[in-house]
């Protein structure tokens, strides 16, 4: 069996909605440039606030994906 | 431009339902007593179980607003 | 009163929809054996992707549960 | 049954005789002006030391206490 | 010499009076049934407060025991 | 001698010119308000950036101060 | 699809030899009483000395097993 | 208002001088291939010493900016 | 002398014999594509079990490579 | 007024009757070779077990002393 | 080529005038003894206030040099 | 029975060959000096890279050692 190598990249979602929503966004938008994505991991959890309501979820992720040989 | 100083603040909300609604709960208590709320972090996520169940979601968060001088 | 003592055990819950859902799996599965589960606290958020979008959300977390004398 | 928000201040106590007193110092000061403390947390255990002796114990705490709605 | 193998359980032990306490607490409940107890460590220190003082010192501890091959 | 309680609070300070220039604006402001401050803690450093330059230091620090009893 | 869910149980291994046997002897225990051990993660890495050399690998991880429903 | 996804990528910036004058280093190289850097937050400072005195600062740093969709 | 700027880059190696192997998988697979690396560090040590034996070292390291100005 | 310098060193006090008695029996030997010692910060607390009980309390603590120019 | 060791130590340098100060404050009194240092990390940045300006930054380092076999 | 003090250094090993090696290697050094050193614990692993294969092993560990009375 083959040792596969993995590259993680760092983005942050936003969304008007919930953290779920955030990290897809974020997935979702990785996945226009890189096909195998695997898995990802939450990092942070922030978000910015307007009239006493939160305006936008912003999750920061890892996301690792296979680098083929 | 004017250089601000942000005050922050840790606050814990609960709600029966979700991790957004405790967020948000958090937050619009603290809009009653302060306009200028700009973001939030998340610092703790836990909560309390009833029956085998999650009964409250208690999320812990910082709060940052500016400070006027 | 008594002084308790509690035992603290780490699970991952999985779920195909939300954060929640995932820590309400695990705890209901830990009930099964456990009846006196207290509270829980989140430890990591990862998840698997498939095509571009969350396949499974994976959350541990550690439930305390009051352990008889 | 009503969400409760809590707001956590952070403290440090200090005693010349052991952390269990200082942190007893800092939740009674807190207690002169906030009467719903409801639980606390160590954050840091440090101190002053004079000719080879602990002079101070100086324990920072967190306390959360409820807001009222 | 024979290569050991530990196992570490996670125990949160209170008490009214001391840290100390709450962590013999806790090491003494797990005595009942795991009698190859080595060591501790402190994970972390918290309590409820009741009346302006401390009412449970809740003390987090990982507890190692040698598991027989 | 007396057993002092410390408050700590949680400040942004920012600056178009230096990390120290940020921490400075942050105390300054505290200042106003509370005349005590003893000590400051620096948590975490970051910043805006505009045109390929940082545009504002951000830089969070905990204030210590004396509380009278 | 099903939604698993997990346990993490921790474990110190022990080893004169190298910090992976010491992973594996932890590992082979406790597959001798739970038979679908998935994944581990490295927790900490110690270990005793003698006569200025290594004597024991103390490697600390955590198991993950599937629960059965 | 559309959702927005950020990429963070980190660097190491040196310099004879400062500390700001290292982060504004790897910012400045960012620009020049990356347009839109939003962000930035400190992660380590670090530095080589020469004949008693700091020969480079070394801050690493990660960087945040908007990727289009 | 000039001030470098460094970029650290986030992959997991893995290997079948050893931590060293997968290192030095995800190192050389880097090689490839980057040929100023010049440093990593390790992040994370996980790993897969097959039948009570590790089966995969999964390391995740950063690496540090030198950007041309 | 004159910038000190100082130094810190790391070490662990042994007790078998509390953390405070671990922590000054630390610093009592470290008083015996170095005069200046300033402050402490408590690392770590772990202890070994004997019977179900605490058979020595081990309190890592930092140490810091000013150092004459 | 040659398997050097390297030990590590921990200063606190001071400076009324800025971080860097302060460093190098503490790499010059070490250089005083010890005379290959190499590398330094900063561990903490804290500070003292007088009359709502900052006295003292309190730099705390761990500065890294070759020990000779 | 007597309460021992410990103390714990800090060192930097390195090797070509593999992090066990580097372990060895600083203990080995440290040995020279001081005759009593009873535990270590890794703290962190790095490493310098050359032609896209690792270099050398950098493993700092903390040992600890007996302090006479």
């Amino acid at each position: 069996m083959k040792d596969h190598v993995y590259k993680l990249i760092e983005l942050t979602g936003t969304s008007t909605t919930s953290i779920e929503d955030a990290v897809n966004k974020a997935i979702s938008r990785a996945h226009k440039t890189v096909k195998k994505l695997c898995w990802f991991q939450v990092v942070e959890t922030r978000g910015s606030i307007d009239k006493g309501k939160v305006q936008h979820w912003q999750v920061t992720i890892k996301v690792g994906f296979s680098v083929e040989n």
